[in-house]
């Protein structure tokens, strides 16, 4: 890549596109900012799109001049997916925040990218539809797309794979294709909505979303139960899941969150394993729901399985997963974290999270742990100052340890948030040959490698 | 491409395989035979292969030879998948027909592509699982994830898309891939899984396929119930849908298929749009379910909805669809049927089946209609006499205008069945630039077109 040839670009952009376009420093570091211990790659302009004329004649000036482009939503996304390593132009799709339409009839909703689940959830309110897909942040829903994102209620709704129905997406050439319709299955030719449902903007950029929602239930419970080991909680999730109980939500906090939330939150849970539950359904649906849970929940705890359908109290249940997060940053003022993302079969989950539990307790790191035990799937979040360059190299070797022992017991390095930059080099030893075949994709629909590079792929 | 070099390749394949090539003309034929009234075209050879390895050395002499490859599983495809119309070999994945593991905990299974879902229920009897798609005819499941088949329960239990959890597959140069793993959910790479799913064996040959099981419902109630209008039939199905109710099948029959079940089953059916529902879950799920539709439907229909959670009853309400393909081909004795196959957003699909119902009597054409009305996909059934060239001539006009009809209400021309030979001029219709995208990833992928050419594709 000519350093001229993005100079180029940017002269035209500005031209075409005027105070759109800037080059502060300050817009450039907050659309690299990446939110964890990756560093900054700062790109040489970003770009406000208002639509998608927008975009794709700023790709087709792109391609022109063989700019990088990175798309960018939020910046939420935990992998370095906004970096630009190679320089460029990222393309901030914040100002494409309209709902198109919401057919409720149909349950789905066209969006625009920039559109975050909250804002849409707002927005549906008054319809008793929502969008289930909830990864915490309030992430965009171009971006939620761009990782194959889900989240703590996966178990029961699917993942963004499983929640879009058709995308309108800018190629490498510029070319404006729509991938499906607003029917609800189709056998129509190759799945282009999933290939690029989780391209992490390599392939094109999302220009609008057509989302299948669900109805509000009529009733919620949530509960809380200690167990006396990681594997006695997962046992029970095995059996819940198994028996056919449709939970909503299933999250593990391990002994070491539990402490970490009795003290920023001031509760008195037991410092055990605590398993977290939410049913959906009607109300004698969520009551037989959580009564079938505290039978399974009998055979391998003593304590009880606390529920309720109030909101305020399910909400005091809930509270220590709420504040985990902050919970877990307390536990090192000043730190910063980085989030692992690994999901197993579930029937390996126990004890991949108590060989993990022990990693972390050799390695001298401190890094409690949450999943989304329905999927197999957890996250550690191991802390240290910025600057403590040796505990980081103490918890980048573990993080890929944690790696390597998932795709070992037939899992993943990345349950929900994807490659980026992060976990590059794990692709292959996960799937193998099968990345040639991305690889060739990629380069058939982007041979010179301006959308998003230096993800995804190792060099 | 040169006969010769298709018979070069069979020359090598005998050499390699002896045996588990034939050249044989009822094997051809057997082999090229499309259960519709699309004509066939025989290959030149029929290979029948034991493993993986067979694929791979198989599809390895192909390209070589750059000669065609059709897979075949047990030929139920309705759009001309199995045919060679450049001639080839068509590769017979019957004799891979092994269950390879069952992860009971996990809820999947391993399986060869040549396993029916049959023959995998009844492997699975003991366990309490169950692969739920069902597609009608006894598939192998190679096929319906080549096709993304689904069938009457897609509603509550999705496609083939979403009940597959990685697959294994040969590629056009020979290379196996394996695509993903079993966890839950990833979101390592583009999502090669569900790029294969659906590619209708234009892209790689499946292999092996890691499925996602279900627990076989404690109960399971069925019911039926009649309506004065299609219209009032899909308002109910909206309805049930909007409210959350979890029906695991809602199927529509119009009123001349009744009247064909009527007379073939010696049912005494009002004559009018019949719904056929079931519910699955617990026994006091299922009774709240079926009540939750009843108390839906009576604002619809002055007709009762009849339900029960006995087995043999449960067969005899459904009877008319049991039987509705055959009584549907009883209306013309010694007639074959073309099933049309579209797929609309439930808001249009009063409509649409309206304006279908319409087009088929003013096209003097025999017709019957069922739907899978959950999710807006419905078949109609036209029959004539196989050499009625007037007839055929008004059936696949009226077939295009269906397809049209249905891509400009917003819905796609196959919700299930696949694009093949008989909809490959549709699919442009359907998806526009979209299909250039495919078409370079099918370029990418198999750049000498010897992977089921004359497929998908419109030359």
């Amino acid at each position: 890549m000519k350093p001229s040839s993005i100079a180029t670009a940017i002269d035209i952009l500005k031209q075409r596109f005027g105070d759109q376009l800037s080059t502060a420093m300050s817009v450039r570091q907050h659309h690299s900012h990446t939110t964890t211990q990756i560093k900054s790659q700062l790109p040489d302009a970003v770009l406000f799109v208002k639509s998608t004329d927008d975009v794709a004649a700023a790709v087709m000036i792109c391609r022109d001049h063989q700019c990088p482009i990175i798309p960018f939503g939020v910046g939420s996304s935990l992998e370095g997916h906004v970096n630009a390593p190679n320089g460029g132009i990222s393309i901030d799709m914040n100002a494409m925040d309209r709902v198109l339409a919401v057919h409720e009839a149909d349950l789905d909703a066209v969006v625009q990218p920039g559109v975050t689940r909250e804002s849409l959830n707002n927005y549906l309110r008054d319809t008793g539809l929502f969008f289930p897909i909830d990864p915490g942040a309030n992430a965009s829903l171009g971006g939620m797309a761009a990782t194959r994102a889900s989240g703590t209620n996966a178990v029961r709704y699917g993942t963004m794979k499983d929640n879009i129905l058709a995308l309108e997406a800018v190629m490498a050439d510029g070319r404006v294709i729509r991938t499906g319709t607003r029917a609800k299955k189709s056998s129509a030719g190759y799945d282009l909505t999933r290939l690029l449902i989780g391209s992490e903007g390599t392939l094109g950029l999302i220009t609008e979303l057509t989302l299948k929602l669900h109805g509000i239930p009529e009733a919620i419970a949530g509960g809380i139960c200690s167990f006396p080991s990681i594997e006695a909680a997962c046992n029970t999730v095995i059996n819940t899941i198994q028996y056919g109980v449709p939970v909503a939500r299933i999250e593990l906090l391990d002994a070491a969150q539990v402490r970490a939330c009795n003290l920023y939150s001031g509760l008195d849970l037991p410092e055990d394993t605590l398993l977290l539950l939410e049913f959906h359904g009607t109300e004698r649906g969520v009551r037989e729901q959580s009564e079938m849970f505290g039978e399974i929940a009998a055979d391998y705890t003593s304590h009880a399985f606390k529920w309720t359908t109030d909101q305020e109290e399910r909400a005091k249940l809930w509270k220590a997963r709420h504040d985990a997060y902050w919970a877990a940053l307390a536990l090192v003022p000043g730190g910063v974290g980085m989030s692992t993302d690994v999901c197993v079969p579930i029937s390996r989950l126990a004890e991949c999270v108590e060989e993990t539990r022990r990693d972390i307790d050799a390695s001298g790191i401190i890094a409690p742990i949450v999943g989304h035990v329905g999927d197999g799937n957890f996250h550690t979040l191991p802390l240290a100052l910025p600057d403590d360059t040796a505990a980081w190299t103490r918890i980048k070797a573990f993080a890929g340890r944690l790696s390597e022992r998932a795709i070992a017991m037939g899992g993943t390095c990345t349950g929900e948030h994807g490659i980026g930059q992060g976990k590059a080099g794990y692709l292959r030893q996960e799937l193998g040959p099968a990345v040639d075949v991305m690889m060739a994709v990629k380069q058939a629909l982007d041979p010179h490698d301006i959308l998003n590079p230096g993800k995804l792929f190792s060099k």
